[in-house]
C-alpha cells in the first residue's frame, strides 16, 4: 500500500476494526507480507488512481498510465527488497472508453515485460464517474531480506537512489508553471512523471547486502523521512545540499524550486534507505548497473522519535509540509 | 475474476497484449493460479464494485455493501476449490464519505473474521465520483484438487448448491417489482440480496471428493453453464423442473418470475459444478452442514461445444439471455 498523507489518519481509524495477521506484516508499510510456505515470503501492495485526482487524460497518454499504475505498485515491492512476480489489475471505464481501455493495457503490458510480472487476472467494469484503476500486485523476497519503514538505527545513513524532484518538475511543467523553455530538458522531465523507473533491481541488491530499512519516495523525502523516523522510533537529519535533485529541474526551475519539488513534491519512485555507513560502497557498487546511491543525512537517537530536521551550508533548513497533492 | 457477460469481448481482446504465465491458470477462470512453491498453489482473484452500476446507498447499508464486496471474492476462491486467506481492500471515496466508508470496512471486517481472512492491506484515495471498492482475495489450494471451468466430461451431471433466483428477487423488491407482500419472505430475500454466503467449504469439499470442474453463479445458471461448456468444449442440458429456485421467491413472484431470476439473474453466489453421478451422494453429504447440492442437468458431447440447452416437463424450454445486468 502506498499511502498519500491524508489517508493515514483514515486508515489508522480502520486498522482497528481487522484483525490483525497472525503473521508477516500488515497495514502501514510499503506492503504486506506473510509466508506461504516456511522460506518464502509473499509481498503484497494495492494502488489505486482516479482519473481527476491522480492523472489527467489531457496530460498523459493511456499507455503511459498503464505504464505508471504499474510502477506505483512495482516500486513498492521493490521498496520492500521483494521481485515482482503476478499482477491483477482492475479498470473501471465508461461505455465509449474502450479503446483507451486497450491502450492502458498497452502500457500495463510493456512494464509486466519489462518487470518479469506476469497479469493474470482482473477486472473490467463500467462506470458513469471517471476511469477508475487497480493494480494489485505480487512478488516475492527472501525472509531474513525484508526492506521494513521499522529498521532504521542510530548511527546509520540515510541514502537516495537516483535523483529528486525530476517527476514534480515534470507535473509542474504540464501545470504551465513558468520555466526557461528547453525543449530537451522539458522531454526528460516529462518522461520522469510519466513513465518512472521503479528501482526493481536496487530494492533486493540492498536488502541483500544487509540493509535493513527502505521505503520508496511516492509522497516526496520529507514525507517519507518522516514514515521513516516514526516507525523506527528514531530522528533523521537530511543534509539539503547533499541531496540530488534532478539536474535539469535545478536548470529549469531554479535551486530553491528545484528543492521543493524535490522534498516536498512526489513520485520519483526512488528508493530511501538507512544503512550502516560501512554497506555504502558496497552497496553502490551492487546498483550501479540500474542507477546512483547518495547519502543525504543520517539517523540519530530521539526520546520521542520521528522528528526528521534539516541543514544546509550548516544552518537549520525549513522542510516544507511533506506530502504529495496531485496536481 | 468476475466477468459480467458485457465484460468477455473487452478481456478477450486484452488478453492477447499479456504474456502468458508460465504455470497455472491466467485469465479467463474465476480466479488465476500458481504455485509459489511445489505443492502448494496461491489462488487470486478481484472485483471491483462502482456505485450506481453495482450498488446504490439507497438500497444497501454500507456495512452490507462491505460484506458483499468479499463475498463477491469470496465466492470466487470457493468456486476454484480453494481456502481465502488474504485480501487487500482499495476503496475511491468523496472527502465527505470517511463516515460510511468506516462502515462499509466494518462490513469487510465482519466477513473476513467469519471466513478466516486476513485483510492486510489497502489503499484509501479520494474521488469526485462514484463510491468504488476494490477486493482482492488472494486463497490456497492443493494442486490436484482445483475446480476448473474446463473440467467437465460428457456423463458427468450437473449439480447446484443451495437455491437460485433469491438474491435477484431480493434485486426486484428493491426495484418496486410489484408481488404479494409478505413481510418474512421479504426479509429473507433482501437478505440474500445483501449479505449472501458463499459457499466456502462446500468449495474445497467438493473438489476433495473429486469434483474437477466448477463456478459460481454470480451471473445467473443460463451464463454460468455456458462458460462451463464452452471452457470444457462439452454441451449441457438443464432440467428446469430440477432447479431449485429460492421458495420465497416462488412464493412471491410466482413459478415462472422465479425461473427467469434463478436461471438469467445473479448474485446468487452459489456453486454450479459438473461431476461424475458416482459421486453425488458422497458429495451432499460433504457439504450438508453448509448447504444443499441438486442435480440440474447433465453434460454431453457436442462436437461444436458450447450449446447450453433446457428442457422442462420434457418439452424444450427457451433459456432467456443470461448474464447479469446489475439494477
Amino acid at each position: 500500500m502506498t499511502a498519500g498523507t491524508d489517508e493515514f489518519a483514515l486508515i489508522n481509524r480502520l486498522a482497528w476494526l481487522l484483525d490483525p495477521p497472525t503473521h508477516g506484516i500488515g497495514i502501514g508499510d510499503d506492503a504486506a507480507t506473510w509466508s506461504p510456505t516456511p522460506g518464502t515470503v509473499t509481498v503484497a501492495t494495492t494502488d489505486m488512481l482516479v482519473e481527476g485526482i491522480h492523472f489527467r487524460l489531457d496530460w498523459t497518454t493511456p499507455e503511459d498510465l498503464g505504464w505508471k499504475a504499474m510502477a506505483v505498485n512495482l516500486s513498492d515491492i521493490a521498496a520492500m527488497g521483494a521481485r515482482p512476480r503476478h499482477a491483477l489489475v482492475s479498470i473501471a471505464l465508461k461505455p465509449d472508453q474502450a479503446g483507451i481501455v486497450i491502450e492502458i493495457y498497452k502500457g500495463i503490458a510493456a512494464h509486466a515485460r519489462a518487470s518479469g510480472t506476469f497479469v493474470v487476472g482482473g477486472d473490467t467494469v463500467r462506470t458513469d464517474g471517471p476511469l477508475t484503476i487497480n493494480v494489485t500486485l505480487l512478488g516475492e523476497a527472501d525472509p531474513a531480506l525484508i526492506l521494513r519503514r521499522d529498521g532504521a538505527r542510530p548511527g546509520d545513513v540515510l541514502a537516495i537512489t537516483g535523483t529528486a524532484g525530476g517527476s514534480a518538475a515534470g507535473l509542474a511543467l504540464l501545470s504551465g508553471e513558468p520555466t526557461d523553455s528547453d525543449p530537451d530538458r522539458s522531454r526528460r522531465l516529462l518522461a520522469m512523471h510519466h513513465r518512472p523507473s521503479p528501482r526493481l533491481h536496487a530494492g533486493p541488491a540492498l536488502a541483500s547486502l544487509g540493509a535493513r530499512c527502505g521505503i520508496d519516495i511516492s509522497d516526496g523525502i520529507a514525507s517519507e523521512a518522516g514514515h521513516l523516523a516514526r516507525s523506527s522510533n528514531v530522528a533523521i537529519v537530511i543534509d539539503v545540499d547533499a541531496v540530488p535533485f534532478h539536474p535539469d529541474a535545478v536548470a529549469m526551475f531554479g535551486l530553491e524550486r528545484a528543492r521543493t519539488l524535490g522534498l516536498n513534491g512526489g513520485e520519483d519512485y526512488e528508493l530511501l534507505v538507512a544503512l550502516p555507513l560501512s554497506l555504502v560502497d558496497r552497496a553502490r557498487d551492487a546498483i550501479a548497473s540500474e542507477t546512483t546511491l547518495t547519502v543525504i543525512g543520517r539517523v540519530v537517537q530521539d526520546q520521542h522519535g520521528g522528528l526528521v530536521t534539516a541543514t544546509s551550508g550548516g544552518l537549520p533548513f525549513t522542510l516544507g509540509a511533506g506530502g504529495y497533492v496531485a496536481f
